[in-house]
């Protein structure tokens, strides 16, 4: 069998599946065009920050598929994919090395091809790095570790075995993990959709929970680390991920339960030195309130929907990559991972 | 206009609003019996630690109506209506404060006399300890303060004014409130519906947010006090309240925002040494990964569902009631509050 992946190249489309309407559909998705593949991005079709690098990669060869392949129109198709959503870095960076890989080949059908090879390999090498960061994570473990992660940081949000969710299945392989925590994640409830729908494929003993409920939970000592994914590393390992990180690290903090980002080096950003750099997308307010359909609240009540929150490096036990886990000082232990520039 | 009032003595029944249908239906439910009193708290149709303190009073008066009004009768009635969920303390003080007052009645039709009498006025010093509570509340704030509230701690939780949001709205009144921010309050989405409902009325800036996101609005300085009611107060400060409590004080601790506890004294049980000893109710995991009859989890996923979560006392800059505001260290200053015994 296949392993199953979130975003399948099919020149000259891509296939995706439609994360919003998981758990209870299955519904893939064509994608032509840089245009859909906005959409796509946008409506959350396709998330996670490290599958959003693919997209990004794989939405070049959208454009040069449905473009004039020329060096202006590339340029502007990346600029397009990269501002589609402000905080995950590999968005623009996936299409940044895409067109990089691109203006060095001067034929058009070459860089055509070119383009969905570089997709290619982005996507095996993500494979690859999830791997070797679910490795190097899992080793951190105290035998029989119950685990608590956030939002979603599987297949379906990188394209591999997952950051914070490899951690946890290779934990759970090696016999390392006895309990597997999720946290719901509102407003957009990718742990209650999104992971719940991995976890009950893993067969791991595992409990979803209200966000509310994680503080009791990691204050009653049942918890032994918490690990989530991130959307952007600051230089000085600030770290902006799913809103609600941020207030599980504080907790953690308070009861010396250690917090572990894990994220590939792809998702470090040089160029923001700290956390109150990186843009925090604000969402549509009408996702507070309600989910899809339903409404809970009355029509006309303001809200605040930030999707991101960033968690300060002293929060931070350690940033486990797949070039190598790294701990404070951030900003001299990230720059020194294996293979960083 | 008469008041809103969420729960109506109409002898020999009680009426009150069905909270679970709200804020989208506003139906009346009649209780005529103990048994289905019973019903409606378990199934938080009644709901807010000082209205069960009503609901438990007015539950001994429908048993002296639909029974022999005798002693045992009674006390076992008290016991039934106190244990029908075990987290809010007022719920059984309520009943017990009732029996007490029945028992010092020989006559079984004086007794029933006086068990509606007690419950209507319990009633009226909930309402007259709310406002005393609220504008002891106000003085605390600065002015233009921006406030977060978690769960709903309204008249439809207290049948007054309300604790944290009776602070609120006189707050507003009188000119000391910027903005009022209302957490969802997942699971069961009080502050969604039902603060939401109230805020809509009040006319007061405001914004709904998602629970995840209170920590980086903390974090932000957009807040300048957090206020929360409680369900059972420790002789020691410690306070069980909503579960999501105890993450905002430690947020709000780690950023100096002053977090308050806003409870009537009938909230504090002194026969509570500590927070530890406070029994917290464990509910329907189906309450977890989705929402009335909308499911977002798959089946077959476990989960973890306290209702309530306990705060330290350390954690908590005052306790705001009605006799006065408390402070470190509680078990000197609880005890010293005008009226307490």
């Amino acid at each position: 069998m296949e392993p199953f992946a979130p975003l399948v190249l099919q020149r000259p489309v891509i296939r995706l599946i439609d994360q919003t309407l998981l758990p209870h559909e299955e519904r893939w998705r064509t994608i032509s065009t840089v245009g859909e593949l906005q959409e796509a991005i946008r409506a959350l079709r396709v998330r996670g920050a490290p599958l959003l690098g693919i997209a990004g990669a794989a939405g070049m060869a959208l454009a040069a598929e449905t473009g004039d392949g020329g060096n202006a129109s590339l340029a502007r198709a990346a600029a397009a994919i990269g501002s589609t959503r402000p905080t995950a870095v590999e968005l623009a960076s996936g299409a940044a090395a895409a067109l990089e890989a691109a203006l060095e080949v001067a034929d058009s059908a070459a860089r055509l091809d070119c383009l969905w090879a570089f997709a290619s390999r982005y996507i095996a090498r993500r494979i690859e790095e999830d791997l070797r960061l679910a490795r190097l994570g899992a080793e951190l473990l105290p035998p029989g570790a119950a685990v608590l992660t956030h939002c979603n940081t599987g297949v379906l949000a990188t394209g591999g075995i997952g950051t914070a969710l490899g951690v946890i299945r290779v934990a759970w392989e090696s016999g390392r993990l006895s309990h597997w925590y999720a946290t719901e994640t509102r407003p957009l409830l990718q742990g209650a959709r999104l992971t719940a729908w991995e976890l009950r494929q893993a067969g791991i003993p595992s409990s979803l929970l209200p966000d509310t409920a994680a503080a009791s939970l990691i204050a009653a000592g049942n918890v032994h680390a918490v690990i989530t994914g991130a959307d952007r590393i600051a230089a000085n390992g600030d770290t902006a991920n799913k809103v609600g990180t941020y207030g599980l690290a504080a907790v953690a903090a308070r009861h010396g339960v250690p917090f572990y980002i894990a994220a590939p080096t792809s998702t470090i950003d040089f160029a923001c030195f700290v956390g109150a750099s990186i843009p925090i997308e604000m969402r549509d307010p009408a996702e507070v309130g309600g989910f899809a359909e339903v409404r809970w609240s009355p029509a006309g009540v303001g809200a605040y929907n930030p999707a991101f929150d960033v968690t300060p490096a002293g929060l931070i036990a350690a940033i486990i990559t797949e070039a190598g886990v790294a701990a404070a000082p951030y900003s001299v232990s990230l720059p020194g991972l294996r293979g960083m520039p």
